[in-house]
């Protein structure tokens, strides 16, 4: 059982895949409608397809791109394979194909939500989420089995399948990164460019058919209609996918990385304790495997039975669904952590104090468990702060819907003051993680930490991708001109998929947080440098540039919306003037015109942000070699670079977030109608308007520019430890993989001989450490003396 | 000569004061206009002492808490003097005091500066600008006599005059820390208050006056228009005031502190340098002394002589001024360094390399001068950057403008990401500043750069006082109703001033940026530790606390406005409909009501941010105590909230302070008319109304919530430096003042003797490397071998 564990996680991930495709043909053999439902559905997936088609296109210039810088890394550097290259282009093939096969299930399965919400509404959500289920489980099945795949290969084809050492397993993780590379450059294309795509069409839409035209949302005279569906798919369903898919992949691989030097720690091997001798590597990926097949039992758990049921139902369905399978990963955790991982107490390199570098500490399996706890915990915490930030009916919206009788301003000052205030609790939640995490197990705790809340992912994301499904849903309904009950059903469905989009958003932000620490983590062991010191001039100037990149980053995205926006609406105009009979309904407009411009918008302003994001960590890694720096500094420089990312990126992604989703919700408020200073309003009032005011501000924020920080922070992350190698200590000289040794280990072997001795009172200690690192032995003589307990103390520091 | 240049500041300053008073007596003498005329101002005079008034009320609690907190931490702390209590209460009365003559001037130039319009434009310049300098020169002439008065007290009372050592010395500056601090406190007050108060009474009387009442700007029917002039004075000439003020006294300190380390990196003493052996100390008091005078010599270039001036000519006077300033100060700076540094190459210690710990590198007093010159090329850069993101008629404000044509949703976007992305060029800017100071000439380097450009401080506050003055001239023109060529000559000066403010903002971020950077320097020198690891969990989880407050702060202060305006709404709504014939003016408005709303808000409603900016560091101290974390790391993660501050809030400040300024304009443009898709378009205008939105949006960010960052991160840096000893590696134990020895001093006094000899083509090395710390011998031997340049490589790393 023991030396299978390796091909488990594969195992398990398989599992999940032939469950997706019974789910699958499941949905597809449901009614897919009458003819105009049909027409417009087919609209709808044809415009997906175009804009995967045209994405693939750019996609595949890309990695190529990316394959020959890749392949210039394994030139250059010894401990780069080749392989690197083409765990790359899987991982960009497996986020793609994941994306793909998502977009499809949601663009069939909406007509189909359509179709059941005539009868009945149980129907309905199980058909909805049923799509989203396909969609989570793609995401996660392809995300572990890919990721476990390619270990296993490269554990063979390095390693022969057998524990050599720690230096060779750094070159099967280094080469695994490629993989984790590829999905998050999908991820930047599918989050970025599918932002971008999906408020131009949304904004084009509304400017010129709401506001210019009078026509409503949905209606089919409007020729960015589609466009506007098919965003709703490429945003939400694609982009979430390849964030999560992304998030997936590199909390894993950073908590191997992190496992690997465990075993370092631990004197190098770790055979004897079962597992081959690679528990501590292989018990991340047995807990994402374990989420999958849990993920499976939560998704069974969502049904409602009545045809009545209102919004809590619905929600409430949901929710047990998402925490049942959030206890379970803690159960399974249990007892995955105490089975994989030694028994004995494991030996960690701690920072600890101040001045003194390492200290090795023992820690137990218990511990490990406990760091995951902190994960899962965190993440759902996090989910809520996020709730009430942005929930309909809660405190900060009800105050942002009040600002808004006096006027536009007023509304926008309370909204942004409501996403900046909103980070408070989310960031000392996340400095509480950091710290918990780490106190319990090291940096190896906060990978695990990040691994157990990610393992939920499928459910995660079939609870979101079911709320853009409803959507469409009710979308397809209004432009088909079904009865007034099947919009009402899937407006029920609608809106609690609003609540699930915010919440999904917070796992998202927390995912990419503490993904980003741990890749982090796995960038300083990798390069052998032994901290970050941001005293350093140069390290802290890259500091602030790192904190100034995703504020620039996300005003490019910002203006990309905008500008792409203004092009739909020109278009929008033309066809209302040039096509005669459009307005009657008498004549079709010109539905891909529209598709067509949203897909070059996003993928062309798309290219700037990506060049942002890619580009400053290589100038930093290269730039200062002009100035004779050395590598040990270089890597501290973008260390302080990717620090300076992260804290700042984490920040202006929760803003964004949470102010768009509150002004949404403000804005939504409206419809049921609000009390404001003693009078009922309602849709339409001047302060309606001003409500519209913020959501329009709110859109690009919650759905372009706030998403894209995830990617930002975890790609930049990732290309440091792709890049790490190249600044790394071990890379240095011609020295031999197997002779190399680290700092930790180096520590572990040096030994302290103790003379102690008292007289006249005073005890005096003569203390000699001598320390072997490679061919040089140093020996350091001390001599303390003092009261007994004084001098106990000293002596006892050096050890 | 050299021996009394420790007076020389003082005297500077002095005659900075004389000269004040000179121009104070001569704006004083000019004819303050007929009767309503100067019933307006008194009012508003007398409005401004209400605000100061009730201000000090509040001070006077603040300054005795503190006083106790400082008490405590004197007593418990054995280097921190009870002296500091004094310091401190003096620093806050200097500060209050400059700001209270600011305010007082301001407040009689205004009326002044209108009578002069009547007549005369050069004139009108004359005692606006007059006005300014009284204020400019208040405020540095008090900064620096305070600060060179108490170091001359402290110099003679803990050191008795002479020279000693580094230690003493330590004690000297670490008292007159208590003087920055209480400077910067009262900052707090006057910036963070002020910014609550000005905003509050602007959108309170424009909500109810010109949007509900339809009467203009400035009408003496509002009730609320007092307050709005008062508002122009306490937070544009108060509040920057104090800003500067703080900003001048603690770079100053800063660098002296560094300057310290660089006496002891020297071996302790250069007494055989001159300067009474503290030359390195001495010298930023030197460069803000002679600051001062050269300031006087910028405010003497300022004028123009025709009555038909317009805006640029107006601008230009004040360019010859300021830019001639700036390079004298370059020049003084010059002959400055080369003077009063030690001729032989100083010893600095530096961060090099990777893991190898401090350096000591060789640094001229011309790389010294190098630094400061990096400082003032970077601050005129940076107004020269926020000026372009800022000013009319520039790229990015067009951009706005066109924005609004769509509405008021994508004039915010607009307005949003023109401020975010002016961080961009910004961010750059200070990293290369820190970069290249840090490069030229260390943490010293760094602070003298800061000290350098903080050097104008007179001249860059009288051109920032100016605009308020001249705002108020029109205002009063307005009120008491005269000629239109009166408002037209005021209008010429407020429009310059508008431009001045914006440049003065950037200057004050760039200011507290590159203090707080001197600061952070100092802190981790005074605590002893070697350097900030942000791979330490606990640091990087107090990064990202760090990186939050920033964000916390702005919108508290934000919704601060708004709560505040709102109050104020209510209270014009009350006095129009109480008040029979109020609006056919027969009756007088009661001003004092609405002044003192805005003053109680404004004291109210700074408490929470002020508790957040002064608990947090504290907090952070003391805390992780209980856990039994040693005092080291806790001074490494105090640093690392810190830094997280620095950076975050520099970010939001100019984020905030461009995205304000270029909403602020796009407004303006529309007075002037401005081309929109191929027309003419005016106030009145749809698109007009959207820039008004925008406008109001960035009313609180350039000026309460932008301007305030500059005092938190300050402030922070400066709570952390007076906490500094209780955390510093120094106050361990009980060892006597004398005996202590900080790491620096360690390295130089290591004895290495080697031993080489080559045998068979090998050459090896024993190394005895013996350290003497404290009571304790530490002897550590290393045996190399090697080819010989490789064995000397590694010997000679050891020295």
């Amino acid at each position: 059982m023991e030396s299978m564990m390796i091909y488990m996680p594969a195992v398990l991930a398989i599992i999940g895949l032939i469950f997706m495709g019974v789910k699958r043909s499941w949905v597809m053999k449901q009614d897919a409608g009458d003819g105009k439902m049909k027409d417009i559905s087919s609209h709808i997936y044809e415009g997906a397809l175009a804009f995967l088609k045209a994405e693939y296109k750019l996609l595949t210039f890309f990695v190529i791109g990316a394959s020959i810088a890749l392949a210039a890394i394994a030139y250059f550097v010894p401990t780069t394979h080749y392989l690197i290259i083409v765990a790359f282009i899987f991982g960009a093939f497996f986020s793609a194909l994941a994306g793909n096969m998502g977009m499809k299930i949601a663009t069939q399965s909406n007509v189909r939500t359509t179709q059941a919400a005539k009868t009945s509404l149980p129907k309905a959500l199980q058909i909805s989420f049923g799509g989203g289920t396909v969609m989570g489980l793609g995401v996660a099945g392809l995300a572990v089995l890919g990721l476990t795949g390619f270990f296993i290969l490269f554990f063979h084809y390095f390693m022969g399948g057998e524990w050599t050492n720690t230096q060779q397993m750094t070159v099967v993780l280094e080469t695994l990164a490629g993989f984790s590379l590829g999905a998050e450059s999908i991820a930047l294309f599918a989050r970025v460019g599918g932002g971008i795509y999906t408020k131009a069409a949304d904004v084009g839409a509304d400017l010129v058919g709401k506001v210019e035209a009078g026509i409503p949302e949905d209606d089919p005279r409007n020729p960015a209609t589609i466009a506007d569906n098919v965003g709703d798919n490429v945003g939400d369903v694609a982009g979430m996918g390849a964030d999560l898919f992304g998030s997936y992949v590199a909390t894993v691989l950073a908590a191997m990385v992190l496992g690997n030097y465990i075993i370092e720690d631990m004197g190098g091997d770790i055979t004897s304790a079962g597992f081959g001798g690679i528990g501590p590597i292989l018990l991340p990926m047995a807990i994402a495997g374990a989420g999958v097949i849990i993920s499976i039992i939560g998704t069974l758990l969502v049904r409602i039975s009545s045809n009545d049921a209102k919004e809590n139902e619905v929600q409430k369905a949901l929710n047990i669904g998402n925490w049942s399978s959030i206890a379970l990963v803690a159960v399974a955790s249990y007892f995955l952590v105490t089975w994989m991982l030694p028994s004995e107490a494991m030996k960690m390199g701690f920072f600890v104090g101040g001045q003194e570098g390492f200290e090795i500490k023992r820690i137990s399996s218990l511990n490990v468990f406990y760091a995951s706890l902190v994960g899962i915990i965190v993440g759902g915490v996090i989910s809520a702060v996020t709730e009430y930030y942005t929930g309909l009916g809660k405190k900060p919206v009800l105050k942002i819907v009040q600002n808004s009788s006096t006027g536009a301003a007023t509304n926008i000052i309370a909204g942004l003051s409501t996403g900046m205030i909103s980070t408070f609790l989310s960031i000392l939640l996340f400095a509480v993680a950091i710290w918990a995490s780490y106190a319990f197990a090291g940096f190896y705790g906060v990978a695990l930490a990040a691994s157990a809340m990610m393992a939920t992912t499928a459910m995660q994301l079939a609870i979101d991708a079911f709320g853009p499904i409803a959507d469409n849903a009710g979308g397809i309904a209004e432009m088909s001109e079904q009865e007034p009950i099947v919009r009402e059903r899937t407006d029920i469905l609608d809106s609690v998929g609003n609540t699930t989009a915010a919440t999904g958003k917070g796992f998202a932000i927390a995912s990419a947080a503490l993904t980003s620490l741990a890749l982090f983590a796995a960038y300083v062991t990798f390069t052998g440098i032994d901290g970050i010191n941001i005293f350093k001039a140069p390290v802290l100037a890259m500091l602030f540039v790192g904190g100034m990149v995703p504020v620039v980053f996300s005003a490019l995205a910002m203006s990309s919306v905008g500008s792409a926006a203004m092009q739909m609406v020109r278009e929008v105009r033309r066809q209302f003037k040039e096509i005669p009979g459009i307005m009657e309904g008498t004549a079709k407009p010109q539905y891909d015109k529209c598709v067509e411009i949203s897909t070059q918008a996003a993928l062309k302003e798309m290219l700037l942000p990506g060049v942002i994001t890619i580009g400053f960590p290589i100038v930093i890694a290269f730039f200062p070699k002009l100035f004779g720096y050395d590598n040990l500094l270089i890597a501290e420089m973008l260390g302080g670079y990717m620090a300076g990312v992260t804290v700042s990126g984490v920040l202006w992604a929760i803003f964004q977030n949470n102010a768009g989703g509150a002004w949404d919700n403000a804005k939504k408020s409206f419809e049921a109608g609000v009390m404001i200073n003693g009078e009922m309003t309602y849709k339409g009032s001047d302060a309606h308007k001003a409500a519209v005011t913020g959501d329009t501000v709110g859109d690009p924020f919650k759905d372009t520019s706030g998403p894209s920080m995830n990617i930002l922070i975890k790609l930049t992350c990732l290309i440091g430890l792709v890049i790490a190698p190249i600044l790394g200590g071990h890379t240095e000289g011609d020295v031999p993989l197997m002779d190399e040794t680290s700092q930790v280990e180096n520590m572990i072997k040096k030994e302290v001989k103790v003379d102690m001795y008292t007289k006249d009172g005073v005890t005096t200690a003569e203390v000699a450490v001598t320390t072997t690192t490679g061919g040089e032995t140093k020996t350091e003589d001390y001599t303390f003396s003092g009261t007994e307990d004084e001098v106990k103390e000293k002596v006892e520091a050096l050890k």
